[in-house]
């Protein structure tokens, strides 16, 4: 999907909302247990009641990953799912890999062939080898950390380097050249939102993936106010609230409401 | 497995060999490629011709997930096989993983439990809850990036920071804190050898594993002049040197034969 695609839905659905499919077998309704495919069962009645307020999902490996190759499995029916049906969709792999050239070049056949997802988040640490093979392919995007949302971000992210930087803009300002804001998009934890005003000087183009609103406690309005451009340039991540928000046999009704309460406020903003 | 069992293990076998289970089905000999699962029955051969020079196996994720959910069966056999037939060695997924607390507690069981290794690849760029729960579970380990072999290392990892420390000095000196050199290892790159020295009185006790020895070209006996300590304190991996050693139907052998020649130039190290 490219940038322009991706505004045109934007503005189309009046909503920047991206879905975290952050789906926890713990968590899901037990009416659901029985099924052949409790968490594919579970995403796929979630994206059906959702996808009109939404432009992106974004599962998380980690989710999956947690019951091993069956867990695999049903990660990639639920992207098949969403690129089947409502190809529309940005699907997001939250899998935050990096690894060296050559094997970052596998991670991204894993993601964009295999796995037909569109964008990767990805881990900036290894350098400019670990990001490229993810920005060879017209439509693909590398999502990369920036600030992330977690209160440990100050360990490493907020170190100021020597040139006065802190290392996050030092990320910013070195990834950006490798790319564009075409292909290229940045992590930044709602969390923090005073800081967007300050990424925005270095990224004005650039979409930024915004996790961190509702249960990790940003707020949408400062986000807006701070972050978006002429494009919009958001994508706002929410998870758990809309996700789990009724673990009964309504989930999806109330997954629908909540998204629709989200996009309203999105709609708002723009 | 603890810190001294590995230690034993070493002494017993005199080899710190990590051998990397890279297996790539475009590199595998084809008389292999008609068998039911052609990755794990080349690294059943491998491993049961390599296992008596090595005390530890790597299997780098990319190259499974690559394949889907039948690729990471394939890694989930061949982890199952090493645990059966040679408990005693060490595990390391070369995965490569880091997100927020919760998220990385479920990587942590992804790889602790459903898929049992006994050690697995963090990027530390997300900061101490990335890393956290991965120290919580005796007998296993958090083996952090610190300073990687690959040539854009000097991106990030070897920014200096406004304390005059480069980056990956202060990823050491911040991570050590947070466990022991029980539950912690540190990746650090061969082709950085002189480096070693360095890092050495950062992290005195602590292993480090150590990627890059042959393809990716860095000196056994300088690693070893400069990294070793009275625990040896070091795993060096090789990969593509000893699985790719022949793509005959001699594979098996000629990675025994690559196995047995690292062996003894670490015996001499010892």
């Amino acid at each position: 999907m490219t940038y322009q695609e991706l505004y045109k839905q934007i503005i189309a659905k009046q909503s920047y909302l991206c879905v975290g499919l952050d789906t926890d077998i713990r968590k899901i309704p037990a009416h659901l247990l029985d099924s052949e495919d409790p968490i594919f069962e579970f995403n796929k009645q979630i994206i059906d009641a959702t996808q009109q307020f939404c432009v992106s999902y974004k599962p998380n490996l980690a989710f999956y990953e947690q019951h091993g190759e069956k867990g695999l499995a049903s990660f990639v029916k639920t992207v098949k799912y969403i690129k089947a049906k409502y190809p529309e969709q940005l699907i997001i792999a939250d899998a935050k890999r990096g690894d060296i050239g050559n094997t970052s070049a596998m991670y991204r056949d894993a993601f964009f062939q295999t796995m037909p997802t569109d964008a990767v988040t990805l881990a900036p640490y290894m350098g400019r080898d670990s990001i490229e093979p993810f920005l060879q392919i017209e439509g693909k995007w590398a999502v990369i950390l920036a600030l992330t949302s977690n209160p440990s971000a100050e360990d490493f992210e907020l170190q100021e380097l020597k040139s006065g930087e802190r290392l996050f803009e030092k990320v910013l300002k070195t990834t950006k050249e490798w790319g564009s804001h075409e292909n290229t998009m940045y992590v930044v934890g709602a969390t923090k939102a005073k800081w967007l005003e300050d990424i925005r000087k270095i990224v004005p183009e650039h979409f930024l993936l915004v996790p961190g609103v509702g249960a990790q406690g940003g707020s949408l309005e400062e986000v807006a106010k701070y972050g978006m451009n002429s494009h919009c340039g958001l994508l706002v991540n929410s998870s758990r609230g809309i996700i789990y928000a009724s673990n009964g046999v309504d989930f999806a009704e109330k997954a629908h409401d909540e998204a629709r309460k989200l996009q309203l406020q999105m709609a708002a903003t723009l």
